[in-house]
This record gives structure tokens, sequence and C-alpha cells, in this order.
């Protein structure tokens, strides 16, 4: 997963998102840092998580958490970043013992605040020298999709220069029998053939002819509540380079996993592991592209697609993961991880195979948010010039402060560019990382006040328990991920408002209504 | 469901696939059937069934396996059907007690003949007259589109005409209180705006003021051996026109269906319930397009995606429904329910919306058969002009002796093209519906030894039981559908065999073989 970049760099100081100032050290702190840390690692086995973003904060602070059966640590655990203004406050978090970025999952403010405080077995550092006291270094820095919306196949590009500098950076300094341990999605046969020549000729540099140890395990973090527990207890796929590094990759993912509920599963090859990691965000991104395309008709037809979804997920192991309307598809993977199945097609096998539907899918997904701007101006049909907009909910998934490819900023450009004010609110978060110039309204029923339509575009808590009677007057509402019940709307439709929801009809069905 | 079409008509008499033969009745013989059949059910609650097909066969004898608590029948059933060769025997067949088109389903010939024989509350007639005697009438007459191959959505087209005979025939008959059920899958928005104005018109001329009693709750019947439990015993959707005929829908159905452990569930309209059918059948369409892609592009990697999607299905609730790679799409339903659903946008609700992803999956499907195409030019490079093809595998479903649209005909029409001889044995079936002509061969042994190249097309138990040492001399081998295990494959492996899998790569992962 991508880590959050800030717009506000000032040189020497790297800020976190809530405002906390970290000043970047010099090369000689840097070196003094690494100094203390070999001293404190001394007899230990050494954890290198690369890469302190999303998940690599949480797998470090798991894998700290990993204990023997008399309950003492089984790892020191040494996250690395970068000394840079973007990233720095990373380190400067984990090392005061706080989830960097903030986190929705109080187990992973505990075991990380517990490690770093209690039992002194994790801390960051921007020092590469670490990567040579590791006995496993675990590769969570991500790679990203140079641009996302790209509609040739041809055109799809990916950041590979970042990613191969932090190769390189850990190949010059890691001991020769380390575990390379790969977490992040990358391309299908990316490992094999991109990363390992990597490896082998820095190591070759080095005069190390001993064989990499190297592996893939692409990580399912889930962000939310269960944040820990998608690291901990959750299914995982893994492949080693050879017998070896499959052998000790098994050891270790078994050493913080619980590998008896959750069993480990190993593929034959690393580009199998590849290929599970962006088939099955393929498959979920296609799924939810799917039923847009079915709300648009259902819409067009006043069938609430709702209640005839809840009509066929009762065909357990068939049917119950079909997905229900939606506002639209943010986040890191679903968004870019069929673009790199394709570049893989591409250019790392040479085929002429196109993921038409995977492709197709993305490109839908991308639209969604802009059929909102559709049922907004049924309710406003005097177009949008004067008018001020509301837009509740700013990230991707509801009580999780994540904005990364936010559906809401498709919106608001639209909405601006139409010559419309936008508000927007989200109780998540302070402030929007991607956007740090939008005010965020904190006052939901000032906010509302000020409106002249509200969309409600994640179902969070807070909007959820709305109730009609808090309204100051009555309300133009779309909502977009069928954030009011159907008894709520009867309730905010007896109160005066016009109510349209995705996927719904304009017709009455359960109580839910028409918005004339 | 679609009836069984017999190319071998002959004036005056009616043929089973089992080479039974039925004379056509005279009207007076049908006359004199329907006085004897209104004698039996006096004072009788009479449901009739309308088509005697695949789905409605099942659900008559299902209907007449109801019970009170004292274990007696509920009702009279009458299956009715056309008194043409194509059509006569089915009810010749319910007649003899015996499944028309044979079962997979021991429990399905039981009741019928239980209901025919013992309990004398089914049989089976040509005559309309029966209409006027029903309470409830079944609707389970075909809907079919016309051309399931066209790719423009306006040249989609359905065989209304046919369909509309069958509902003026029991609108010219029925009384005026009974329920009208329609089970067929049918366009959205379908039951309101064209079923119920012919009703009304022939009640209208009946002078028939009374409000139609009119319902839809499409079948979720699955052929095999679980059949008559896809009807009692799984769950049901439905909605009434009004709330009259959803309670009198409710009621009828909750005393054939087990209610309680498979809660009926209402939806608002009838459009809904006729949505849901086609949005759940589309789905599973897109699900197996979606792999069928993934297919392609693990078969250029390299990678065993069998392998890759175990890993993935244990994700339970969002991931365990993926589909594995295959060897094509038949049946009845999934072939065509996605384009009633476009046709009803197109012509029902008049609007340009298009169901792109869903359309594009069936162009998709129809297209996958010819893959094994692929596969088998790899081992027969040089051409197919003079080689023998043996494919194991006509239904489309293992051990289920149904042949509606199976890709079996898209590839042997594709072999055939290309100069090939091409064999088919099909242990499910005798003779092969659609092309009567086409010898079923008996003897697998027999026909492994006269082909070139064996397709294994359909996983039937007699082809999962095969054995290396059956076979008299080392065989080339396309596996479309994951017959022969791994380890089996290894087996044939060692006994000389060249094997191809698809989905499978051409690598050796657990045992599977390379092809050279």
């Amino acid at each position: 997963m991508k880590t959050v970049r800030l717009i506000r760099n000032r040189p020497g100081v790297s800020i976190a998102p809530d405002g906390t100032r970290y000043s970047l050290p010099s090369q000689n702190e840097i070196d003094q840092q690494f100094a203390e840390i070999a001293r404190r690692a001394e007899g230990k086995k050494v954890v290198v998580v690369q890469g302190l973003g999303f998940v690599g904060s949480a797998v470090a602070a798991s894998i700290a958490s990993a204990t023997d059966r008399q309950g003492r640590p089984l790892y020191f655990v040494v996250g690395i970043d970068q000394a840079s203004s973007d990233s720095f406050w990373k380190i400067g978090k984990v090392n005061d013992g706080l989830v960097p970025g903030g986190s929705a999952d109080i187990e992973f403010d505990r075991i990380l605040e517990q490690a770093v405080k209690e039992r002194n077995n994790l801390c960051a550092t921007a020092s590469e020298e670490a990567y040579g006291i590791a006995e496993t270094i675990v590769v969570d820095v991500p790679l990203d999709v140079v641009n996302t919306t790209v509609e040739l196949r041809s055109e799809i590009d990916i950041n590979l220069r970042e990613f191969e500098t932090a190769i390189r950076a850990f190949a010059r300094k890691m001991r020769r029998d380390a575990l390379i341990l790969v977490e992040t999605t990358v391309p299908i046969g990316f490992c094999e053939r991109r990363v390992l020549p990597l490896l082998k000729e820095e190591r070759a540099r080095r005069g190390i002819q001993q064989p990499v140890l190297l592996a893939h395990a692409a990580e399912r973090v889930t962000p939310g509540k269960n944040y820990v527990s998608s690291i901990r207890r959750f299914w995982r796929s893994f492949a080693g380079y050879d017998a070896a590094s499959a052998c000790r990759t098994r050891e270790f993912l078994a050493s913080f996993i619980d590998a008896e509920s959750y069993p480990l599963y190993e593929l034959h090859d690393m580009a199998s592991s590849e290929m599970g990691k962006v088939l099955e965000n393929s498959y979920r991104a296609m799924n939810i592209a799917f039923i847009h395309e079915w709300t648009l008709l259902a819409e067009r037809a006043n069938i609430n697609l709702w209640t005839v979804i809840d009509g066929i997920r009762v065909r357990k192991g068939t049917h119950d993961n079909m997905r229900y309307p939606g506002f639209g598809v943010g986040g890191y993977c679903l968004t870019k991880d069929s673009l790199l199945a394709q570049w893989s097609a591409t250019h790392l096998f040479k085929t002429d195979t196109v993921l038409e539907l995977t492709l197709q899918a993305l490109r839908i997904n991308r639209k969604m948010p802009l059929h909102t701007l559709t049922l907004l101006s049924e309710l406003l049909p005097d177009g949008l010039s004067d008018k001020t907009i509301l837009i509740c909910g700013v990230t991707y998934l509801p009580d999780v402060p994540d904005t990364r490819n936010s559906p809401t900023e498709i919106l608001l450009e639209e909405l601006e560019n139409a010559g419309a004010t936008v508000l927007v609110h989200d109780p998540a978060i302070r402030s929007w990382a991607e956007r740090p110039f939008m005010v965020v309204q904190r006052d939901l029923v000032s906010a509302l006040e000020e409106a002249d339509l509200v969309v409600f575009a994640v179902p969070h808590r807070d909007y959820e328990a709305l109730q009609a009677e808090f309204l100051r007057r009555p309300l133009l509402i779309v909502d977009s991920n069928n954030v009011l019940t159907d008894i709520k709307a009867e309730e905010f439709h007896a109160a005066g408002c016009r109510i349209l929801g995705v996927g719904k009809g304009h017709w009455r069905a359960r109580g839910y209504h028409l918005a004339t």
C-alpha cells in the first residue's frame, strides 16, 4: 500500500498528518542511532521491515508482538523508511510508540506501543546499515502505477525506479543468508524477472556466490478496525524462489500468523503468488463494476436493487458475495492491481493477452462517482452554478481514516467544474491528506445548514445515526451509499426532505421515498 | 427451461428421447381424457402446471408430493403440454409415471411415480379445458431468445408469440379467481407490461371485471442429482402484482417448499423478482467469463491457475465462489438470461442503458470452447485434416443428461471445419437430442483406441475413474475441465501420454506435466 504523501514539505522538517513535527536527522545522527540499535539487537533475531506505510507499520508491529511459548519476544524488529520530509514522520511516530497516520484498530495502537515502550523490541530508523543485521528483510515499499486512468494497455506504466532503488538499498548491505520476503503487490513474474536479477547483480558485486533466499507472500491487510487481525489471523499464500526460500518463509510466517486456524498455502512459484493477489483484487473490482451497470438499469426500471440483491445473496457459496450499489471505488489496491497484471502480460510475458473485462471494470469503477452527479441534477434541475453541495464522506471505507484515491475527489472536481461550491465533511479525518487545502467541516449540523443539497457518500456511523429532528430545515439528499435505512429515509421524507438513493429507483419500496 | 426438441418428427407420433413412441391423440380422445380428469379432480384443489419441460415436470411432481399434516395430498396436479410430435411424449411419459427426458435424481423418479401410480394425484393432458378447473396455474413454458449469438443490442429478439399464445390459452379458460404464477425466466417488467394486458384483454372479452391474481416467482431448478431439492429445499423469491396475489403466492409456495428452512423472500413488485433471476444468472456468467481471460494469461505465464484460485477461495464470503478455468458454458439459462435483461432495457423500459460487461461476458463464454482448439493445435502442429479427435463429454454438467447449448457442439463444428474426424463419447446420454444423427460412442476404451487425440470436456465420473493402465497406447490429451487430477496426469504421463490442461500452463506443478 502507498504511503501518504504530504504536500506541505519543508526543508529539514517532516510533518505528520496530525501536525506533529519531526526534524530531519543528519547522517551523523542516523549513524549514531544505528549504533544504538545494533547494540540493542545484539544476540537477537533481527527482522527489518522496509517501508513504514499503511502495511509496513502494521506488519512491523505484528512481527514484534510474536512470542515463544514462554511469552518472550521472538524478534527484534527494525522498521526502515527514508529521512525525507515526506517519510521521516513515520519513523518519528513509531519511535514515539504511535501508529503512523492513525488507526481505527485499538489492537494496532496497543501492540505497537507495547513493542516500543515495554518490550523494547521495535524501533524505526532511516539507517540502511540496519539491513546488514537482519535475518529476514520484509519488503513493504509501494510499487505504484504512474497513471491509473490510462486507457491503452501499451500506456500502462509503473514506477519501477523507486522500487528498484529500494531493492538495491538492502542488496548492498544484506547478510548473505538473509531471507528477502516481498509483500508488496507486484506484477506477475516481477520477483523472478526483476527483483532477482537486481539482487544477483548487487551480490555478485560483493562477491557473494551463495544463492539468494527470496520469496513472495502478498499481504492482505485490510484497513479498519481489524487491521492487525488481517495480518495475524487471516489466510496467507506464499511461494519461494527455491525450496530453501519457501521453507524459511513458511517458518517465518507461521511465527507471527495464527497458521493453525488459517493454514498457510504454498504455491509452486512466486509468479503464482503474485498472480493470486492481483487476481483476487481484480475479482473484487469486477464484481463492483458489474453491479454498477445493473444499478443504472434498476434506476431506469424503478427497481430497488438493494432488495433484489438481498434476495439473491441468500444463495450461500455461489451468490452471497454479490456487491450492492455504491458510490465508487477508492483505496490503493482495487484501483490499480489489475493494471499491474496487464502490464505484466505485455511487458514481462510479452504476450498480446488483453484482460478485457478486467480493464473495462476499472474504467467503469473510475466513472462510478459521476453517477451521483446524475441523481443530483435531478434534484437540482436548474444547474449547479450557484449551489452549495455538501459531500458527507471523504474516506473510501466507513470509519477508517484513509483517503487514498477517494471517489469523493472525482465527484468534487466535477461539481466544482460545474460551478458549484463544495463543502466536505468526514468524521474520520481532521484533514484530507491528498487535498490539504480543502477544509474538512467539523460540525455536521452547521454544514448541513449551509448546503443546498447533501450527498451521503460514505456510511460512517455518524451519518447513520443522524436523526431527521436534528435538521434545521428540509434538505435535498442524494444517498449514494445506502447510508439512510429505508425507515430513516421515511422519517427524513416526513420532515420534508427530498431523497434519491443510488440503485433505489424513484419509487416507494419498503419505505424508501420518491424524490418528488 | 427449454423443452428438448426432437428432429425426428413423424405425423401422428411423438417419440421420446429413449425411443418410446406415443400416438398423438385425436381431439375426441383429448376431450374424453379431460372428462376423466375432471371426475377425478372433483372436490380437490387443482393445480395446473403449464409446460412439462425440464422445469415443469419437476415442479408438477413436487407440488403433487405436498401433503397436509396427516400425510394427505394437498393438491390434484395436472400437467399440460401440447399434442404435437415435439411435445406429446412428455404427456405420455408423465402418465406412465416416468420422468420425461430422464433424470439424475432418484427422488424425482420416486415422487413422480408415486404421485401417478399410488396417490393418483398427478396426470398430464393436452386438454386446455383443464385450465378451467385450476385454483392455481403455474406457468413453466419457455420464453426463448431467437438467436443468442447476436452482437448488437438492437438485434436481440425473443420468441414472444409462442409465450403469448400460451398465456392466451389459459386466459380464455381460467377461473376468474385462479392465481397465475409465472415461473418462467422473463425480461424485467414482462409480467406487468406484457402478460397482464393479455390477461386483462381475454378476461374482459369474457366479461370478467374482477382483478386478476398474478405473480412471478422465478424457479431455481438445478439439473442434476438434487433436482427436486432445488425446488422444495431452496430459497425462493417472489412478488405479486398486488397484495392479494402476493398473499396467495406465499401460501401456495409455502405449501410445497420447506419455507421454514428456506424462508420465502417477498419482493416489492414483479419486475424486482424478474430482475433477480436474470441478475443472478448474469452474475454467474460474468464470473465464468472473468476467469476465462485470466486462464489465457495464466497459460501464457506458465502458471497453474487452479492452484492460485485454491489459494484465493479460502477467503470465505468474499472470494469463495471464484470459478475455475473451464471448457465452456452450456445449458439454457446462462447462455441467454442476460439477453433478456438487455432486451428489457431497450424494449420495455426504452432506455439507452447497455449492460456492457454483462454482454461482453456472454461473448467471451460463447468463444470459450474454441480455446481448446488452441491447446489441441499445440499437440497436433501439423494440422487436423487427417486426424481423428475424440471429445469426451457432450452434456453441459457432469453426469446430467442435458445437452442443451452444449459447448461441445461449438468445438465439434470448428474441428469438422478444420477437416478433422470427430467422435463423441458421453456416459450420461444414449443419443444427442440436438444432433440426433451424431453417434454417441458407447465404449470409451475402443473410442480412445481410434482417436489421435482426446479432449476431456466434461468431468463425468467415468472419466475421472479412467486409469492409465486401461489405455492400449499412449494418447495425446487435452484436459479442458480438470478431469484428470494432477496425480493422475502424472500416471498418464508416465504411460507415455502428452497432456495439456486448460489453465495449467506448460509446466510441472504438483505433478502436472509438461506436454513435451
